[in-house]
């Protein structure tokens, strides 16, 4: 464990090298204003309250001398914005549905959207933080957090606003590759906006009738895309992969079992689940929350490279034949989390086949791949799945959250899920009922997660998500090739990487010659956290880190993000070197 | 069954009052160009892009035309927009992260914004159409909803965003009354957009650093109102009500056999829960995933005004025991779906806790009562129960969606759910590692719903909501109090209704005075779904109807919108008796 002295030693000297720390807000602040001129030059003014926040945070007491804020080079000493002037005797009952609300609503509405557009401008500017960092209770004493009875005057709340983005994660820059899920798309965040001002859900035909049309289309295209026929069969937009793994499993069982809905779990026999030792947790919860038991989830082996072995796979159904117990789902991973690895569909399809086992694919971070023609050979045999897992969220950066489940059986979701509350869904309506898809749900309501999706595809078409898609897992070739030779270097796999993982170590100096093997794996195991903490604080990138099994901790790095260039990636390998040097 | 035929007898009659109809799109338009001047008069202008919208959408081939345009009152032939002008030639590949996307960027999302903030404006004018309704495949025909291979232009996409616009529900509408979660609440809004432009999850402190420092402050504040111990406890915001009572059962189940999680249903005695014939069927939907079974669902008598009876329940439970079930999980519902009834929890408290079983309130309607000092008797003993679901995207209008799962013993969440899976979970980072939520919840990812709830609240303050919340009861018992002896009127159950539901009879002249009794209950049946029929077809109001037992479809009249006002209810009820005069 690295304890606070450990990872801070070094740190000032780190940060000797100054040329790659990013500039000071109002150094930023400074450029951007002179970049533009006209309307956007006065909507970046508005960038300028982020430097503001930054006083009112620290000063959670309101600021007398507000007045006398140093100018940063927009005229007038920050008050360029109308913000302090019109809302400071503004409160929300002045907004819409207030009588004659709608100027002040505008004018609200519109100060807030100058600030979220300066803040994406700022996003995407490579000499701004990643992330302001600071520990969770140095960023509650940081500002006023608190809920009091007394209501705030909309400058207060805009003043909120401003606080709540400065310390963010600035998830649509191009050096953030933390996640799965990075980046921001400009036509997915505007179909956001759209989503959030239609501010429906996904009950029935009556209360969303566009949304649940294209969720309808969307849905269809990704089956055609999977290669069921005609794109037949049935899905669902959930609330993330872990909630559609479980509604596969949860079809699985029903599928064998269909008196399971009504009896439980205490009507079947013993069922099982088998996945790889690779693939995600929320196999594992799913089998927690549906009764089945997390010993009934049996973990086959992966190869080195982290996929399924298939052999074990048969090996493990038989077994559990023998027992007596009754396989019923096996989920192959389409992309795994941490490798990134591809299991082999085709195996596996044919030995669910012989088993006659529901055969499920987690592609929530693999299955975009379906939409490159260079890559999605590495899905052959998806075709053959009885269901799917894919987050457009993850690889095809659609804003959180997006994650559809598809099924190739039509109708099974209904039968399964519904309770057929005649107060819920009436049955004497005047139109198809076969959109109101609320029943076939464990959600009641159900968020609208299509619109930003549908929009971003009608914008790129599937052309524009390939070239997305191919052009991340370029970048991630070029930092495989880089890396792989390199002095101080170590993958943590063989051979080039599937999907965009890249797992590797990095040893500075010190780790790198010692001889004890084990003291040095206890030395390495501390690097990475140690070098993530110091992004962290510098803000300049982050990167994930773990370890796996008998592996110390090594970089899991991914590129999901758009925004990332050659560039970048370059700069990566010289930050973890930079930062890690000392250590 | 009402026929197309029926449902439309007689419509051309009760269009005769044309004083009520909607204006036109394009009288709206001019009345509202005319109605501002300067800055706002010019974003009102969007607004004619709605009429544009549906040219558009009637020709799906793109019109020729379009310079043609008949004016509508704001100087140039509809062409106000820059849109056409701007981004007939740019597609999404212009926009950020493209080099120099700056500019194009902000001005492509200022269209938006300009087209959503007409939107808001048009959806609280009482003149505009609450839905311009369209059956499905009439819908899919106005418009090419197609996802292709080829990218669209940002025009196109525009006009895609004003088509979804122009056939959306205008949830906003002051005379939107279909469902429990109604309005649009302006800083909610703006906190919606900020959260979609942050774009991050809940899974870590390290991801979302503010985000889940407001849940945290959030979540304290309401067990605090529901009167737990300094705030003591736990809990979680999920998608939507259904989640949280499923957590709250998983819980349960857990808490008493914590052996489940590993070995499933099969080692534990045959459980059974209670909940009221009157509940949410979010409870049974529960049962069935959980592999406990909806016939291990045992559903509990209510009264005639729709509250669980203590007796009935205690009977259930001795009676499950005689029989060598498990009780574990009680429901009890604060404001029913239907009725709006809130169960007796001191009674079920009481029960509860004589048989040592948990106590779950379902409070995802009525839980926001809490925060009004004159109406949170109702729920008096909630502070008894194990734990509560309360959705403030009902009743306390945060836009969809928000509902919180709150628990009364701490750290129960995270035994229960927790695979403790080192590659996403850390736990040497150098933080302080319980602000890591991500473990508890079923899901891996989860959306941000916190900050909409957080920002309204610093806004309004408890007592914002409190007024909010104690205006729509004084409107529902006005409408209570208007209707219970008006002729053509049968109330579904007597006395005033404790929530907001309404729920009624309309009796048009020809039913009213039918003699034959069966004959009349079988015309009454239908008169509701007619009416409710042509309201969608005239766009002028909308509110639920629905059969409850051996009741014939009824009425359920239900006021969450902040936008209603008395005239408001005046005016359902006229309209309620101009659409079904004839029946």
């Amino acid at each position: 464990m690295a304890s606070h002295g450990f990872w801070f030693l070094g740190a000032e000297n780190a940060a000797g090298n100054g040329s790659q720390s990013p500039n000071t807000p109002r150094a930023w602040c400074q450029a951007a204003a002179q970049k533009f001129s006209g309307g956007i030059g006065s909507k970046l003014c508005a960038l300028l309250n982020v430097g503001e926040a930054e006083k009112a945070a620290q000063a959670p007491v309101k600021a007398e001398d507000e007045s006398t804020a140093e100018s940063c080079g927009c005229n007038k000493p920050c008050n360029c914005s109308k913000a302090t002037a019109c809302f400071s005797d503004l409160y929300s009952t002045d907004l819409l549905p207030a009588l004659d609300g709608d100027a002040k609503t505008m004018n609200f509405l519109q100060e807030v959207v100058d600030i979220l557009l300066a803040y994406i401008v700022e996003s995407f500017d490579r000499s701004t933080k990643v992330i302001d960092f600071h520990y969770p209770n140095e960023l509650l004493q940081r500002n006023n957090w608190e809920l009091s009875d007394e209501p705030e005057t909309l400058d207060d709340i805009l003043i909120s606003c401003r606080a709540t983005l400065k310390y963010a994660i600035k998830t649509a820059h191009p050096r953030y590759f933390n996640q799965l899920s990075t980046g921001l798309d400009m036509v997915g965040l505007a179909a956001d906006w759209l989503t959030s001002t239609a501010n429906t859900n996904m009950f029935t035909y009556e209360v969303a009738p566009v949304f649940v049309l294209l969720e309808y289309v969307t849905l269809k295209k990704m089956r055609e895309i999977i290669g069921w026929q005609d794109g037949h069969g049935d899905g669902i937009f959930s609330p993330g992969g872990a909630i559609s793994n479980m509604y596969a499993m949860l079809l699985a069982r029903y599928k064998m079992f269909p008196e399971v809905k009504e009896k439980g779990m205490s009507s079947v026999p013993r069922l099982v689940a088998f996945t790889s030792e690779h693939s995600h947790f929320s196999i594992k919860k799913g089998a927690a929350a549906l009764g089945i038991g997390t010993e009934s989830v049996i973990c086959i082996k992966a190869d080195e490279r982290g996929k399924m072995i298939p052999s074990d796979l048969e090996r493990r159904i038989i077994e559990a034949k023998q027992k007596g117990y009754v396989p019923f789902f096996v989920s192959a991973t389409a992309g795994t989390t941490v490798y990134g690895a591809f299991d082999p569909l085709i195996a596996i399809a044919d030995i669910c086949k012989k088993h006659d086992v529901w055969m499920h694919v987690d592609g929530a971070w693999g299955g975009s791949l379906l939409m490159s023609r260079k890559h999605r050979w590495k899905l052959n045999g998806v075709e053959r799945a009885n269901s799917m897992t894919w987050n457009p969220h993850k690889m095809m950066a659609v804003p959180l959250q997006c994650s559809a489940l598809l099924v190739r059986e039509e109708g099974l979701m209904q039968s399964c899920n519904q309770m057929q509350a005649c107060y819920l869904f009436q049955q004497d309506k005047h139109y198809d009922l076969q959109y109101d898809t609320g029943d076939k749900a464990l959600q009641c309501g159900r968020h609208v997660d299509i619109f930003k999706l549908w929009l971003m595809w009608r914008a790129k078409g599937t052309i524009g998500f390939e070239a997305q898609i191919d052009k991340c897992l370029e970048l991630s070739e070029y930092l495989y090739n880089k890396i792989k030779d390199r002095e101080g270097y170590q993958m943590v796999f063989d051979g080039k990487p599937q999907h965009t993982n890249v797992c590797f170590w990095y040893l500075p100096p010190g780790v790198r010659y010692l001889e004890d093997k084990v003291e040095r794996m206890k030395r390495l195991h501390k690097v990475a956290p140690v070098i993530k903490a110091r992004m962290m604080e510098y803000g300049t990138t982050m990167v994930s880190y773990q370890p796996q099994g008998d592996k110390v901790n090594f970089f899991r790095m991914v590129i999901s993000n758009p925004a990332a260039t050659f560039e970048d990636i370059d700069f990566l390998i010289e930050e973890i070197e930079r930062l890690g040097q000392d250590l």
